[in-house]
């Protein structure tokens, strides 16, 4: 849809800036009969809330999600999930400080873009809409999609696969699941070792005043196969659209991506087999997506994540008001890495793309309710 | 929106298999006023039709794209332009080779998924609707969008970066688009000396029954700052989604993309200065796009394009409706790679994005109309 | 959706004017797995076909709709199907006619308003898009619908309920049905008393040089219960959406519509009763519909379609390129009235508004799959 | 769009129940620059809000709106517009009223079809989300959509043209509106004579237990000619799906409507005519759109409310969960009439519908922006 709505059966709709009131979302083709409390949006914002270590901001927010509306005694109506937000940590010194900043351009944000189309009026508290903040909204949201997820017995991680050019060792499904569950770490990584070497670069690197980027994958486990609407609204264009929508992101690769541009179709081709009375296939390098639709294996999609951009280094800059050079000087308050707290928000647009091809896919195939074709499940 | 409708406000849908009568599409949100002929939609069909070269499919289709709506004395009224393109080379005996390999999966198409959505009914002869036959009627409505942003202003390119693991120099947007203007050529690659690497690197995976992927960078040049609308639908969403919609494209990545996981802030935020009164920037990691709104900036993106599936080596496979292990032949009629004719269907989809983005804007912003903020154009 | 798209997960998306070469139309979502041929298309547009009686225009057009992708030996595919219709009967007489009075406003007609939208750019030739000509598209795609329908049980009709003032008697479903099949006639009404005097009234106004209007009544038998979805995308609100886009219909009304204005709560109350293990209702007043949602009864609605705005009267208008006050000729060419080939288009919509809330429902409601709850069939 | 949505440029995203912690409504494509407060809001909502008359229910809400995002500093900044509203009537008394009669169904009221639809997960407090409490949230984004308006020099009001069957005296615009500011009353009436005799004859009916309905006449002053996207989107087609979608209504009628059917062409065209350089109509049965885009003349709209289902006499109705006939108690807290308070709630829908198909036209159309066209303001 358009602007601050995802989805199209199973949608979010969210506002809320870095320094308003709220935030709000309201999450709808929700079906009636599903468990669902307060904790489980705030098991996920959870994950996401800064101010839990050295490596994030030191915002202190509660990140505090009450639903409002779509519940009754525990248990969704069908109606919409009204979910809101309040902001606490937001005292006037920070807006102070925004204030006196806010006709200087901070070098890879948003203020010159969001300036050009909103004009003087856009909200340069904190960044307004355009900071992350936002994505507490998509994680309230999202949270609701886990939940119709477990119900259909689908699974999915999403963790740092690569920080400041370290990357994590290949892991199985189980076993990163397993590492995160039992060792849950600020940089959200499942290799103790490269996690240990990727926090001791990302010290270093913010002892210098700078900031890192990082590769996030995501798997989805047990999406049957039949999912993505041809030809445009594929499964891999929404997850592209959803994930491509995050704050910071700047590419998405699907199975084996970018390496599959050099290899040969004898190599990439997956081949199938018979399992079980299924059809299954011996290697993944296309993700799990063939044709744009879910072909029942892993879904494997890898995430390129951009360095933080406010950096305690003085930058050159402009002054957008008086149209002049100014300098910038070094910012505080910052993240030396989202890596470790995007995980949460790439798996909210995962999993709420999914519920929403899912129900496309129910709404629109009358052949699964006619016969059982070939290998289906 | 879903299925076979791309955009919101300037939008295509589109129908047509691969061995269907016809392909059509309608593009709707044509302003009034604008030139447009057959020859207009002829000249970018022509880029994108096979058997024009050893490197691609020797099917011999015309794609003599006509306008039957929309057009009244050679200028579009404001009502839907329909372009139909019959197909007119499905000669029995290749209907007749795909109705006796139809319940083989060929590893790396969409049989299977196909099927799966489906059931036995789905379209088998040449992949129906799975073909990239289909993308002619993107390029078809992608040639209407093209008309409207020259008048726009707005120049692009796409081209092939990388082929079979052999890269292209860097390149100027001018000296790109000259090159490609004076020496056309089938690899579409506007470095002579690699272009000529690549021919011979893809001959002798032809050779060998193979087929080779690569990567397309698309350049935009002149799209004004301030389109994409936050949060959801932001430009770098739009055109993720959009070019991820392709056929066999398995990656997308903005400016420098997944390189820019690997930098620190300092080395990868642009720095802005004044330039004749407008704020640009020094350098353009970000591709163009700030907070998923455009900066004034080229707009870089690439993508990465997996090999062809249809391969001339025979591959191991099942048999979906005797749910058995089989083997499928060599293929003879093949592109041994598709990066040659895959540029104008991502121009397409990127003019579509850019068209639709531009009208968004103009409907949505006021301030546009009010006053002309900071650095505003 | 906007503009020359009608519905979310089955959607038809249309083009073509009056004296264009040809209408197209492409309907997305069609199920796989359903008969269609081109009969099934034409059975309707033959219905709506003009030229067939001394009560509509004398243009001779054969509307011959062809399928021309989606289906594969007579069976739908999953891909949408593709609709083409070619205009035949645009001889150059009556282009020029159009060419001489482009200028003229039509009293009733879209001439002033598309002037505004478009500008000098517009199609003049007949009206272009505004002209009721497009609605054979309408019933094109509406005939895919309506084989959806029969297959979910779901009948229904669309008849003249009164014409130039003078009303049908009330007649049950079947006998409406039945009188029609057996007894067609160009009013489509199933009162022969009553059509004959329609038709008395018909020919004398016709004598006069003017036109008459008409109140259509659409009945639905077999819509489950549970269709629409609260709040904004009520099955009243789409019905009432699609029909009021159709050219001359002027007013909406559901159920008793206006009349229930007049009635108290005792008397406007359908009571509920059990019947054969189902909740049924006594009255109708509601006209299947409670709340915005399909409650199992007769769906029934009523249509306001004014008067044909072309007639054989001299009539004084406005030249908006002079801006000058001006005289329109008495113009020959014309329908006395559209009543009696309107039913089709109505019936389109609505069958089409069905499927898609069908769709919708199957998509969105986890609960018929959960388990049965109370009076759910 | 779909559910809890509508619009498409401009659009309210609503949630919230009768009985539920809070409604929520977000307002997506406000423009920056905008002056808004949380009076704005108010001012709309006491219009709408109950318990202020004997004529509505006793329930007493306070409808406090609050604006919690989009706004900084008292100016929308482009950001959507958050809004929510707590409910604080909601005593457990009334709670466990509903408890009691959750399994019978109320005549005339969404009861069985919500159950049908949700299954024993449906809200059955108050009626849950198909309670006309939801209707508030509607008011609140429609104050946005207003202010809008205002700044575009668009003038609208809906008031009660005939209530019980007694109907208000034709009044011009302007007299309608002093009369409604200068003497506000409970049943929303610009003709104090027939509002007297209204109020009579409601408190009769309310005597004897009873309920009554009406007809709304809304009117929008000053919409510029060229609005609505044919052939789906009309602004005809887009104001009658908003109405349609408010609970108690079943009929909208465009213009004279239903009266049309009964005219000849000759007596319903409108003439035009030039007034100071403007193409202007001498009449206006088309109710200011023609061909489905508005034509610079007012916009008249008239609405049939039924009336209201709770009624104070005992009724025969069924127990779904027993599936068993049954008698519903006589309800005493219920509005005699909605009429009185419905008006905002329309307005709303218009206002909502009007913004959205001015950015609309702002986006698609390039001519206004090229030339001015015959009569183009």
């Amino acid at each position: 849809m358009l602007g601050n709505s995802f989805g199209r059966l199973f949608r979010i709709t969210a506002c809320g800036e870095s320094y308003g009131d709220a935030l709000m979302v309201i999450v709808d083709g929700v079906p009636a009969g599903l468990e669902l409390a307060d904790d489980d949006i705030q098991k996920e914002l959870d994950r996401r809330r800064p101010g839990q270590s050295e490596f994030d901001s030191p915002r202190k927010e509660t990140d505090q999600g009450k639903i409002v509306a779509g519940v009754m005694d525990g248990i969704t109506t069908g109606a919409p999930v009204g979910i809101v937000i309040y902001n606490v940590d937001r005292h006037q010194v920070h807006v102070d400080q925004y204030r006196q900043a806010k006709d200087l351009v901070r070098p890879g944000h948003a203020e010159y873009t969001y300036s050009v189309k909103y004009g003087r009026f856009r909200d340069w508290r904190g960044a307004g809409r355009a900071s992350g903040r936002e994505t507490a909204g998509r994680v309230a949201g999202g949270a609701v999609a886990k939940k119709i997820l477990a119900r259909e017995g689908i699974e999915l991680v999403a963790y740092v696969k690569e920080l400041a050019g370290i990357a994590a060792k290949p892991m199985p499904f189980e076993e990163i699941k397993k590492s995160l569950a039992e060792r849950p770490n600020p940089l959200n990584c499942p290799d103790p070792a490269a996690e240990a070497r990727m926090e001791k670069k990302l010290l270093a690197i913010k002892e210098a005043g700078d900031t890192a980027g990082g590769v996030i994958e995501l798997i989805l486990r047990g999406v049957p196969a039949g999912l993505g609407e041809p030809v445009f609204d594929k499964l891999s264009s929404r997850l592209a659209e959803g994930i491509m929508s995050i704050p910071s992101v700047k590419g998405v690769e699907i199975g084996d991506g970018f390496a599959l541009a050099r290899m040969t179709g004898s190599g990439a081709n997956d081949v199938p087999y018979i399992d079980g009375g299924k059809v299954r296939f011996r290697t993944n390098h296309s993700g799990g997506i063939d044709g744009g639709i879910s072909n029942g294996e892993d879904i494997v999609l890898r995430v390129a994540v951009k360095p933080t951009s406010t950096i305690s280094i003085e930058q050159k800059t402009v002054n957008m008001a008086r149209m002049e050079e100014a300098t910038l000087a070094a910012i505080t308050r910052r993240d030396p890495t989202i890596c470790g707290r995007i995980s949460p928000v790439i798996e909210a647009m995962a999993a709420i793309s999914i519920v929403d091809m899912l129900m496309m896919a129910r709404g629109l195939d009358d052949v699964a309710r006619m016969e059982k074709p070939w290998g289906k499940p």
